[in-house]
């Protein structure tokens, strides 16, 4: 059986190299970039390049929209809706949950698959199973760009909710910032000792992994949402958090990163929490709408 | 040879097993605690209890100070500061850098050799090789007292600051904390598409996991101290922050945790650092004196 006919809007990094392993998967591929120069490369390797988005989107069954931002998506994709109709549209393009949405909606008004997808890899993972692709929207489009979808990595369908992808994949990055932050603090604390960047981040590497379990625990306390197990209570905590924001400061350390912890902490003491378990923190995140 | 003879004063959850792990390793053990009652297991277990500190404080050549906080500490020692001349104090009290270094100052001036620990363990760990002790202070007295801080746990001397122990459990315990607020904004996103927190948690933690690592291209960053690698930059992740911030708060939940770090990022930004690589934020933490 033939495999069928693919299009790739964008040939930036990503872009280029998700085109590559689908011409490397062996689909009849066209591509389209803003700069034309960058589908050379792609030409030479058997692609086709089309001279428009109109012509892009005409020729293939499934078009991957690989672009900047999703202001660059619906400024492309909205004046060749014709050409779309019936097609399944994957949109790798990295927006907020609500703009995939908006997205889906627009594509549903006429009559396109949407699938909307979040790449959690760099450039040169694409094609490797440490690439890990995450899809949500329309699951009959999931079935049908499925084969092609999985030579590009580790492929998940995470929901009909057409922000669901981007959601998880802002959410997995939002607890790597974090983590990130806890190694530039603790830099920054053992700096101020002639402690060498490199041997904090061994020892925080380690302390972590060790920790990483612990996350766990969180999550059967939130799970269970009765707050009221006898692990470490709020006003515990808020003990802990003051002593490290006292010893980073007494170093000539800001402790800003741990400050919303504590403001959260002693909100929820304020409030005749202090007893809870100390994720309870939780409830405060959600705003009031 | 005969071991020495010890003594523990304060018999909470973390001195009664700190207590009851020497006697266990074979030393002449004598307790102090201001609720009397707490010394009764030790006694059934062949440790003498002192009914005064000074008495506690005259019985061993090594005293391990075992209380709730620094203040407690300082109540306690200071007015047998006469029985403790030419011992070692072995402080594993919880405090800051700058306590435990005044507390240091105050037995260097009475003749006491101080040990200033942290205690990176809970009570049921002490005397595995899960516990991890640090100690940092005077070291000829880690030298005196090594055999019995290597029956507690693993026994580090992080160097001869007094407040060097303190400072690195505090930086660890920030890396930590940071990371487990990762873990709780994770799981309020993804709540709200009914992701139980137990699944965001498995996520989470595979997801960490991988990139821990990391944290050693941000070490090499800052010990390199140009911040002009080339890699991710100021402006790339005040970008990527942006979306992680929008995204959480169209799911209605607040991203308190990660506004500071935008908040840095604008700043740096700002004075002419957007190209820089982002770690330079690092230099932002540190407080003007
Ligand atoms: N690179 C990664 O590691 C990575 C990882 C996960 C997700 N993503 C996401 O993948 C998407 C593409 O990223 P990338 O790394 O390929 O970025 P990039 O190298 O900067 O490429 C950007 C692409 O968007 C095009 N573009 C920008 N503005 C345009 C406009 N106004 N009109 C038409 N085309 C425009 C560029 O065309 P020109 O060639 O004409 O400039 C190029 O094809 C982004 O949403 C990004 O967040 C990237
Ligand atoms: N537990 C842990 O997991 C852990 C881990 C690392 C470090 N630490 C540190 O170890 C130290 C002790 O912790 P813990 O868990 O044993 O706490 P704890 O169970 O609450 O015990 C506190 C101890 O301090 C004594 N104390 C409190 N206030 C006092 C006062 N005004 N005068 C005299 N004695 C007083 C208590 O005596 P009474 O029995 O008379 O109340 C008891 O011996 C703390 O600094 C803690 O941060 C604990």
């Amino acid at each position: 059986m033939p495999k069928g006919s693919l299009t790739v809007l964008g040939l930036g990094a990503m872009g280029s190299a998700i085109a590559h392993r689908l011409r490397g998967a062996g689909y009849a591929l066209t591509v389209w970039n803003r700069t034309a120069a960058k589908a050379e490369p792609h030409t030479a390797a058997g692609a086709q390049a089309a001279p428009t988005v109109a012509a892009a989107a005409a020729a293939g069954d499934v078009v991957f929209v690989v672009l900047l931002d999703h202001a660059t998506v619906r400024e492309h994709l909205e004046p060749v809706a014709a050409e779309l109709k019936g097609k399944v549209v994957v949109n790798l393009t990295t927006t907020t949950p609500n703009q995939s949405r908006a997205t889906a909606a627009w594509a549903a008004e006429y009559g396109i698959a949407y699938l909307d997808g979040a790449i959690m890899a760099v450039p040169d993972m694409i094609g490797t199973p440490d690439a890990r692709l995450l899809y949500a929207g329309d699951e009959s489009a999931y079935a049908i760009a499925r084969p092609a979808l999985e030579a590009l990595g580790a492929a998940e369908f995470a929901g009909a909710d057409p922000g669901v992808a981007s959601l998880k994949d802002m959410a997995l990055l939002s607890a790597m910032d974090l983590m990130l932050l806890g190694y530039v603090q603790a830099i920054a604390m053992m700096r101020t000792v002639g402690t060498t960047a490199a041997d904090t981040a061994g020892e925080v590497e380690m302390w972590l992994a060790a920790m990483l379990p612990y996350g766990r625990e969180i999550a059967a306390i939130v799970d269970g949402g009765t707050y009221d197990t006898g692990g470490q209570s709020v006003d515990f905590d808020r003990a802990g958090i003051a002593s490290l924001i006292t010893a980073s400061r007494e170093q000539g350390v800001s402790a800003r990163f741990l400050e919303a912890h504590r403001v959260l902490l002693d909100e929820l003491a304020a409030s005749g929490h202090g007893a809870s378990d100390w994720p309870r923190i939780i409830d405060r995140l959600t705003i009031p709408s």
